[in-house]
């Protein structure tokens, strides 16, 4: 029988949960894929790291070299992260015929198609079911169960800081800070969040979505982000009032040949899918034609989920080392590249909180800047202020961003308008 | 560009939905899979049958070998469901070198090992994303991105008539009959409803996806099946009062090399994902040991969510053919047959409703006999049933069932006992 020889770059967590996987499955392997799967060598910067793990030290090695010019070596498991040296090793790795599985979103959502070409060339296996939704299999059937329907929209909560922040700011009514806090605390949170807290991390994994969904490049730079640090508790407590509930969402949809590519706060209908999705968890709701509506849920991160993904991907690349077949996905993505929907052309409908003064007519004002901008109100609730004004919370229909834009330029100067307080799309129904 | 041509056996449906997607998305097929996808022939024992969609006449053949023996067809697509011919067209198809896709649970939660076998045996594709979800991608998941995992259970609502059934129980305390009329008269119910209503259609998937989890033959046979017939829409209500909804669940479990599979209504915590599954969705919940939970959300049926799975092989096949590795996932349960535990030896807590005379001291005396039989009570509700003695709602710790058994038995003859009007398991808590 057959032994997969694998080279894990990085002994860091999830380097370590690779490492882990592979081997307490060990004696099962040759049932699941035909072929004993062995970690041969690691290569780690730190050579001295204490590590989790007992691993042999003559096989870390600390030089490139070692790796690649490793004729034994069939498959490189990348968990550096980051740009570089991550995608040097990619590229070479793949040059010298090697297997590559990464859960390297950063270097996905800006060089990934230049990979996926470079594995096309080689004739090898790229994968990266880890680089969205950790355990959450959403590579795996966009590129495979779903690939016959044509994918119209996908939401997705892809960002598991920032769903526990926002679920502790619903839950408990604490704010922003506090619930960033307690985060970081317990370890959901980094010591700088701001790749969370911004949506940056999202937006990684909604630009190597948009790319697989839509078959055409999408990368970082064409995604619109807005982060949730300006939520509150209040905007919150609202939403829930009109029936919704508010979530970090990472979009893509096409229309038109256009592909719009975003992330930010939004409200989503209570009795949504997405809606009950809660804590650290992520999920991933995909709309194609044929396929109807269907949802993906799971564990983002972690150590065990993310490495149970990679070792999944391991697994596959030993079944197409087995029946000689290395590289039968390509890329789907290659040579396309469809226009991206700029923010103020995007369709949507909006949540807004502002605080006008208290008296009669009002509303009449306001409204009437809305309609002459054809921002169609659907929703209005009116509440007293204390003294403090008149608080308007509105839904409205479906409207072009850059109309909204324009109605609340207007609305901002009238004397009646004391405060624009919060201004936050709506997804998630018609 | 090579030309993968398809053969659809009935035209029924599902088969109509397959030409129909694969036709729609004709001018994709070769950015996404890398050749044109035909539909060349299809195979229907009534050729004057009327049609949904145009198809030529001529390609329209009622002879079975005029399929089998046409050199130029690559992939059947089996969708005449049940049991014969269809089994025999699939293992003929196969030993003529055709790769298959199919839909049939019916088939393959009876015969399954053997065409995995005749499939691995001619080196061929044999792929059934449809047959378990419709839509929902689970089959691909078990085989590849979860393949890392040791899958502890599944639970899955997996029956979209009943759940349906029990959707409209619950939000409009309609009785079981009712709610069957109206899913007959919307096409969701079959004229005659006992395959979906009593479990059967729900065990076939559970005997599917426990031969992929354990990668051990599993068939329906050794699936202990319960209907929903008996649930009153009074259950439902007492349930939701105690926190739970009553879902019929398929379950697969696998505990000491020993296989759990059963098919029963239960109550599942109201804030368990599974629980907000409402209508005609199915939804599959699974739990391993590194990817933790996961669960996986769509149309469990429907003529384009089907087909959508259905065409989703047939892409998948045609990248094997042009790779030349069809047959590369190989059977993981050929030859292994653990043992399959008795619903008498299954753990799991119990939901009970019983009328005792109104009396002083009978709480004590039924307490009694539960804890003779090591049944532990974790929570009590009783109420007065207007002269018609007092109704006792129990939830127990997880019990051995036969113990439970046991202590009903008693319970039964006791004189103070009037009836035991209900019990149900609880699954999907600890």
């Amino acid at each position: 029988m057959r032994t997969i020889n694998v080279a894990v770059l990085g002994l860091g967590t999830v380097g370590q949960g690779v490492v882990k996987v592979l081997r307490e499955h060990e004696a099962v392997w040759p049932q699941k894929c035909g072929a004993r799967i062995e970690v041969k060598k690691a290569l780690e910067k730190y050579p001295d790291r204490p590590l989790d793990i007992e691993f042999p030290a003559d096989a870390i090695v600390s030089d490139w070299k070692e790796v690649v010019d490793d004729p034994e070596i069939d498959v490189v498991v990348e968990v550096i992260g980051g740009i570089e040296p991550a995608r040097t090793f990619i590229l070479d790795a793949l040059k010298h015929g090697k297997n590559v599985a990464t859960a390297n979103k950063d270097l996905l959502a800006v060089h990934g198609q230049e990979i996926l070409n470079a594995a096309e060339a080689a004739g090898k296996d790229f994968f990266f079911e880890a680089s969205v939704g950790g355990a959450i299999p959403i590579i795996g059937p966009l590129r495979q169960s779903l690939i016959a329907s044509d994918i119209q929209h996908i939401i997705g909560i892809v960002n598991g800081t920032t769903n526990y922040i926002l679920t502790r700011m619903a839950s408990e009514g604490v704010r922003f800070d506090d619930a960033l806090k307690d985060a970081q605390a317990l370890g959901y949170a980094e010591v700088d969040p701001t790749a969370d807290v911004d949506g940056i991390d999202a937006a990684r994994k909604v630009a190597i979505m948009a790319t697989l969904a839509f078959h055409s490049k999408v990368t970082l730079k064409d995604v619109y982000m807005e982060g949730i640090k300006e939520i509150t508790p209040e905007d919150i407590k609202f939403a829930a009032k009109m029936g919704y509930a508010v979530k970090l969402l990472g979009i893509c949809r096409e229309e038109d040949q256009q592909i719009e590519a975003r992330v930010h706060p939004a409200l989503i209908p209570s009795d949504h899918p997405l809606a009950s999705v809660n804590h650290t968890f992520n999920a991933i709701f995909v709309k194609g034609d044929a396929v109807d509506e269907t949802m993906f849920y799971g564990r983002g991160a972690g150590r065990m989920p993310t490495a149970s993904a990679i070792a999944g991907d391991v697994v596959e690349i030993s079944r197409n080392i087995l029946a000689d077949c290395c590289g039968r996905i390509k890329s789907s993505s290659r040579g396309s590249a469809k226009a991206i929907r700029t923010i103020a052309n995007v369709n949507t409908k909006f949540f807004l909180r502002m605080v006008l003064e208290d008296k009669p007519g009002v509303l009449a004002q306001v409204s009437k800047v809305f309609g002459e901008k054809e921002v169609s109100i659907a929703m209005v609730l009116q509440t007293n202020r204390d003294g403090d004004g008149a608080e308007l919370v509105v839904i409205t229909h479906k409207v072009r961003e850059g109309n909204l834009w324009d109605a609340l330029h207007v609305i901002e100067k009238m004397p009646i308008t004391k405060k624009i307080i919060t201004v936050l799309r709506v997804e998630g129904e018609e």
